[in-house]
């Protein structure tokens, strides 16, 4: 009899299709689910290996779209940025491919939800939370944090030895050695000879953005429009191409930054478990949304609203980085922040050139940009006077100090 | 009989000569006082030229290694960037050039202190807070802010007149459609045909670094070293060459960042008199220090100190740019920002090119990464069923929030 | 011929009535405003004091349900404190009444707007932030800050004897050797014998609060009820009696407050001016309200949330403080803040005796308190197995410092 | 064969007494280590029980002096408080225990320790990170989360049976229908009764606390001297009599503020496993010192230092209460806020009665406080004018925002 029905997110690779037999033989009834969030993959084929391994049903789920808008777009909105340097593409991928999982999970009566992550990594934990806070009730079977699991497969050659004696087709080309993953918005590498922090990153890594020297030599200059602090339109000013869907447009700023070789880093980041770890990150839509949105935001937000959201957007960034999407202070967060968004419209130009973004110039109607106030030959309704009341005043305090400080170097 | 004197801070240009005559004309002995901040200049015609207008005396002040010790390093250490893009080479010099004009006020017994800053612009309020904080009697004369010059100089024309009438030599180049200001960390651009935040930057406006379409094919790769989170050695990897004094370091990366052309930005800032104001800046050698500094630190320090440390230097990026260097309040932030460095201590290799930084590796006897803790195929000391646990516990609150809300979606 | 018209706030006053006349002497036209916040007053005979003096227009505005719901609410929802210890009584009435001054003045064909408010003090700031934000062209009349009207009226002597001269009646009773601000929130007292920050307030002082030693020996019990963080109803437990619209329930507060004593404070605060000012503050129901809307807040929301929402309040008393509720940033975290209040609902019971608030309990329909969960009885759905992985990974951080640190020491 | 010796913090209560027994018969060596830390406690009998039961060695040490000097100062020092309204007493008295229960384990060659906490509580939290962190190869056994002591020990009655067998001492008198922890700065109760968080406690409940009903019916009035932020000296005013020791200033707090039921509070909190919990505490002496010093540091402290001391505070608070005080960023906030208190100097008068403390006033040779500047009768060096000025250049942002929305308003 099965002990239950399992959900496996199942990526087609040797270490899930492994999972989704050893689940078989531990008992279990087991469902695949593939998330399409962009990656380059052969959905066909991982549906066939599914089924040929035992799945009972499997299915390969087409996501781009809410992807984009529902957890991209907010992100962009943050201007999301963990540690002041990673964009959080795979972070931002994972509440999205487990809220599936549990649709998926609840509609098909499935008490169990399983995944490949590691133990010692954040996308185990941005996995789960997600089940957790959606379906409270779930069991997460996490291979790779059960002894028995992970004592058995100590090395990929267990692996690989496991999957010809199970006949699980096992992959004719060797293993990159480093891990990496990969969705709509990036492509992380880390582990394997990337450990190293000293190690240089080999030239032949990349596969969403071009080597930038050996991008073209001149640049492409784009405007992107935004609305409540989303792109709405992306056009080349040269070619007059435009696009206006999210999908679209970001695949389309994909598309310009990978030419470009934009978006490129190499960091050591903080994880959630307490560990540093080295990644190299490629986001090249990504990059050129967080640049541009920049600007057009400090062009029509309050100084004093955006200092504010500024802070609630670097909370938005650990929450994401840490799993905590489907949290109530993330959904209280992102209302707030959605709010901040709503004067946040107008066009950027800005060019992208050899792995970089520059801001060209940007035009709103809901600026508070007034050039005739800030002008140095117009006075405008603006008397220079004031200045001086408005410094002697906040010099008050400093005076002050100084003052108090004398009286103590005086009498000592 | 005189008024008493003024220290003028005096640039040699059209606008301090005007005003250095007319502080005459109203009746004050007026010392002009010129730093070197590291801006290209004639500083010999500047004290010649301020003699012959009848200065009493003429101080010409060589503060460049002073500069980048005590203003650039503590910004280095605190990743100061305000509004997430500008690395505030203008507010650093304020209180630097402001300090010394203070000093020669109280040894030359002078009861006032003058510059040409505008009305509507921060370093008026810079250069001021630094002066009552540093000399509270101080009477500060601010022409720009006083009607009777103001009205008498509306604009260019005035002046020129004014110079001519007065024997003040007159520029013979035409002036730059644009405001400028100029020293070792940077040079900024706005005002003129800049006001206009649609129009694209003149392509020939920078003088700081090349243009990245001219510069060269392939990368230079350096590697700093860091010590308490400032430089102490730059090598460029290739030659072998080195430098290991803070100026030196800093004129070797403007120098490495001005041939690459690294650091340029074109933003829409927001002042602290309340008005957004735009601005085009160059930081070549600051911002390569930028990025070398952020991937040091996060190498080497504890996240949750980071994550404190971030916020004061957030905070001390907004006092920055606002004028309050010399404050209770930033000194304290500078001491406990100097006080987060200690450890951040190490080496890390960079390239720039084509207006890029591409950091490639670190390394440092201090870093808590840790290879064997982190590594996927080490298991190291570290137990992947603490993970469930872990995951569990911080999925409590998650649990009992959607339980609540469940019942009342159930009850209504 | 008249210079214009002026919306004066008048008081009914010396000072406002020396100020009202002053204005017609240089020429304007006055309507005099006086606002009914709750402070006990004569505003009949203020009214004819006004028209006596030749006010051309005299409006007596009761804004006391205004006051309470739309900014004492908002300010208990933020649980608004100014350096932790000031509930913000005299800040929150300021927008409320130069509202409707500015409502007056726009209705009344108005450009001018005039105050009482001295020069060194918060409330200028406040009257007039207000003005300029919701009458961008106001022109705004200060006498306090006007030299040929403060250097007239150097002494109250000089008041006296201009208010003989103009037939202004002079008050018989002699003035308190301190000033006071009172409305429905609370009474200040502050200047004169209460500048000496050493000497303690006399007893006398509190006009609104029994004085602890007389209250009564027993404590009165009552219970609040809460909806999106406001106040719905007070009941008293024994007595039966209850108050449900919100002018009612702050009043009763206030009543029972007085009687008990509650609410006192006597501090040193910073004024937004930059100096320090010693202040003693009586606030009876506001500080019952503070109490209590802590205590089902804490029990309803997530913490979290709260944490986040705990930050936003403090910015929020600053921007109170400060003068800056119509601002964009406060408007923006009102809006954060009221989102926050969504689930606090419940009911608190507290008692007031002898100057104190004590919490007794508190219940809730929406309560994130699961008593089964917390229970040291029943282990409900909690495994503490989980708490030995979660306080381990907590480790994996501290154990990596501890080993650094150790390193370092072994080598030196 | 013993497998190791263990250090066991142990009470001399029913519960730990079954640890020592079943640890022995576990296998283990038993140290018993009890901490005075100021609780109401027969040590010597402690002593002997521990020794009738088999321990190899008994702790008994007293840290009342390093617990005010090292944990309790540096907590006034930051005015640390959870949530607002929690002192921290149970929070700040965990690592002061487990810091010596680390440093026996390592003089005794011991690689266990052991505490008798639950699985749902923050002090399990508490006393586990500091011994991580201070000896990070400890193992540490905790009972309560072993399923083979847990399930063996469901409720009381299995611990008295356990205990008549072995020949522990069985309590003669009823447990209290609520347990509680107590050291010299509070007592808290939690479980039991309390857990309805709707009912009141019971009158009987507090021993630290008279009843404020029964309190005496005049106030006593205390003076307390400050310097670097820590009181360095308390004295009856009246009676003349004063301490000057940290353990005797802290415990003559106690015994005043004891005297006057002062510092009791009914909170709903937040356990940093997630969950919330009712707690009732006690808190004489160090609500009043919470209260006097922050009436001194803000007479002293500048207000932007102030500003984020207050951030740093609310930091530390968290930190503590997660049990995070021997942690790389705990140590920073520490050393940040002992910065902060350099001039927090001088004299706090205050009166204790009925359940609350009142604020007399304050002196300091070192406070900013300036009588002249501030007062109303003095111009000191200010001038109004410049009030106007200063309002003028704050309100231009507030004007743009105006002018922008009524721009839109006019165009829809």
């Amino acid at each position: 009899m099965s002990k239950g029905t399992v959900v496996l997110a199942y990526s087609g690779g040797l270490d899930t299709s492994c999972i989704l037999v050893w689940l078989k033989e531990e008992g279990y009834d087991v469902i695949t689910y593939l998330a399409n969030i962009g990656q380059v993959e052969d959905f066909d084929a991982a549906k066939k290996k599914a089924e040929s391994l035992g799945a009972k049903k499997v299915f390969i789920e087409d996501l781009r779209a809410e992807f984009v808008e529902e957890f991209i777009w907010p992100s962009v909105q943050a201007s999301a940025i963990y540690e002041d340097r990673y964009l959080l593409g795979t972070s931002v991928a994972r509440p999205c491919i487990a809220r599936r999982q549990i649709q998926i999970a609840r509609q098909e009566g499935a008490q169990y939800v399983s995944h490949g992550a590691t133990g010692k990594g954040n996308d185990q934990i941005r996995f789960e939370l997600t089940c957790y806070a959606l379906y409270p009730e779930v069991q997460i079977i996490a291979p790779w944090r059960i002894p028995e699991f992970y004592n058995r497969f100590v090395g990929r050659k267990d692996l690989m030895e496991y999957a010809e004696k199970h006949g699980i087709p096992v992959p004719v080309t060797p293993k990159a050695p480093w891990s990496m993953d990969a969705n709509l918005m990036h492509i992380s590498y880390e582990s394997g000879i990337l450990e190293n922090p000293k190690s240089h990153a080999p030239a032949d890594l990349y596969l969403m953005t071009k080597n930038p020297e050996d991008a073209p030599n001149s640049p492409d200059v784009l405007e992107i429009e935004f609305k409540k602090g989303v792109p709405i339109k992306v056009t080349h000013v040269k070619e007059g191409k435009s696009k206006d869907t999210p999908l679209d447009i970001f695949s389309y700023l994909n598309e310009m930054g990978g030419r470009h070789g934009v978006g490129r880093i190499d960091i050591v980041e903080n994880r959630f478990i307490g560990m540093k770890s080295r990644g190299i990150y490629e986001t090249p839509g990504g990059t050129i949304l967080y640049h541009a949105h920049l600007d057009i935001e400090t062009f029509t937000m309050d100084r004093e609203v955006r200092r504010i959201k500024q802070g609630l957007g670097v909370k938005f960034a650990e929450m994401l980085y840490n799993g905590f999407w489907y949290s109530p202070e993330c959904e209280f967060v992102r209302h707030c922040i959605d709010k901040s968004q709503e004067s946040v419209e107008g066009k950027v130009q800005l060019s992208v050139f050899k792995g970089q973004v520059y801001i060209l110039g940007r035009e709103s109607p809901k600026s508070l940009y007034n050039e005739e106030l800030v002008s140095m030959d117009v006075q405008g309704d603006y008397d220079p006077c004031d200045a001086s009341g408005f410094i002697k005043i906040n010099a008050v305090r400093l005076r002050e100090h100084h003052r108090l400080q004398g009286e103590h170097r005086s009498k000592h």
